[in-house]
């Protein structure tokens, strides 16, 4: 490990983080974006069988995709990233972790996504898509974390088209969002046929309104969806819950 | 209240439960149908305001409604129930409470509610309604009980198209369902033009998964929903949350 890292070039402003997972670093650049909890909770939602092929729509750090191989040790990922800078440090971090072969990452628009990679070819799709609408909130001036945060590059819709058309019968297709667009997000994929199956509430305390929602949906499913336990961050303020402790260290 | 109970008559297999709100009684028969903590749970959830007009669609032993005036001391209210031997016990249960002027309880079919009460004049529906397709599980030999649970005579879409018939502009829907459905009933909100503005997930205990969802909708809203901290029933085995001791006595 210690070897392969010496190859790896460092770019000014950025800087070498530990993922607590198998020895799996990343690199992020804090002048631009960091991952946040969000791709942490998803990656940790998400079941890989062995040989599934997945796709991570908006890759950002290419944390998920990395948290998801160090999870499950199975899988191979192909990770779309639109800013030609960040997919690069995304590469960077595969390399780092000696994962070339188990994870590409690609510089494209993942709007393009399934005209790029063939439709109906994957087991699983991920994906942190930015959670607001432009015109909601203050954009930031920054333009990797306005990316990140605004629906800029792409539209929740051409998360979940995208993901459908990726998608076996049967292929599954991880999300995360906020709870306040719940309605729109199954509206969307009731609309290109994905059937939400798994959904599970994160609260930052658990008197707490709800802040993140994760839900599993399947490619052509039907029936029946399960409402897990609440995912509940603090116990008390600043004090992580163990559940937490254990998706980060365990 | 004692002078009133005199005036009310019971028929076999009929009892007088204590509603533990201002004094405020029920009649159920344990031979045919009890209302469930499903009731309680979505008449807790409601707001009412001064002057509302409510419309219960399906409202079995009336215990929505009358629990709703109960808590708010607000609104008037129209019980639609098919059944008549059941409509006749809630319009005794009305009786009993000295609620006559407030709640008026109607045998009629549920999926007509609109025709007979008109458009767009109501402020607030609610609904308790048949959770399983017909089909799903175990039909119930005793005809109240399967009605209750199956969806034999009314479906999902006859609530929901009812309730957004009824409602004014800005008009809110309360509904309880499984989770399990939770797709399909926002579909199908969606298709009559009602938003999910307020969602809270009821979870038999913290650990579990939710067994009930509870959903305010807006007739012709839009935008951002709520999802409230989850409502959890148990702190132990046979031992209530204090929310729930809170719901039932307060």
């Amino acid at each position: 490990m210690i070897g392969m890292e010496q190859k790896v070039i460092l770019r000014p402003g950025e800087r070498i983080d530990q993922l607590e997972r198998r020895g799996y670093r990343i690199i992020q650049n804090p002048d631009t974006f960091c991952f946040g909890m969000d791709a942490v909770l998803l990656s940790a939602f998400t079941r890989v069988f062995p040989g599934e092929t997945a796709v991570d729509l908006g890759t950002g750090t290419g944390v998920i995709p990395i948290l998801m191989e160090a999870r499950s040790q199975e899988g191979s990922y192909t990770a779309l990233e639109i800013q030609p800078d960040m997919a690069e440090m995304a590469s960077r971090s595969v390399q780092l972790n000696g994962l070339e072969n188990k994870i590409s990452v690609l510089c494209e628009d993942l709007c393009r996504a399934s005209a790029i990679l063939g439709k109906a070819r994957f087991d699983i799709v991920t994906s942190n898509p930015p959670y607001m609408k432009t015109g909601q909130g203050m954009a930031s001036p920054e333009p990797s974390r306005a990316l990140a945060r605004h629906e800029i590059a792409c539209k929740l819709e051409d998360v979940v088209r995208e993901a459908s058309a990726l998608l076996k019968t049967g292929g599954r297709f991880y999300l995360v969002h906020r709870p306040g667009r719940l309605a729109e997000v199954f509206e969307m994929l009731h609309r290109y046929h994905l059937e939400p199956k798994r959904l599970r509430m994160v609260h930052p305390y658990a008197e707490e309104e709800a802040n993140l929602v994760l839900l599993e949906s399947v490619r052509g499913g039907n029936g029946w969806m399960k409402v897990e336990a609440p995912l509940v961050i603090y116990k008390s303020q600043g004090v992580y819950t163990e559940e937490i402790w254990k998706i980060y260290r365990e």
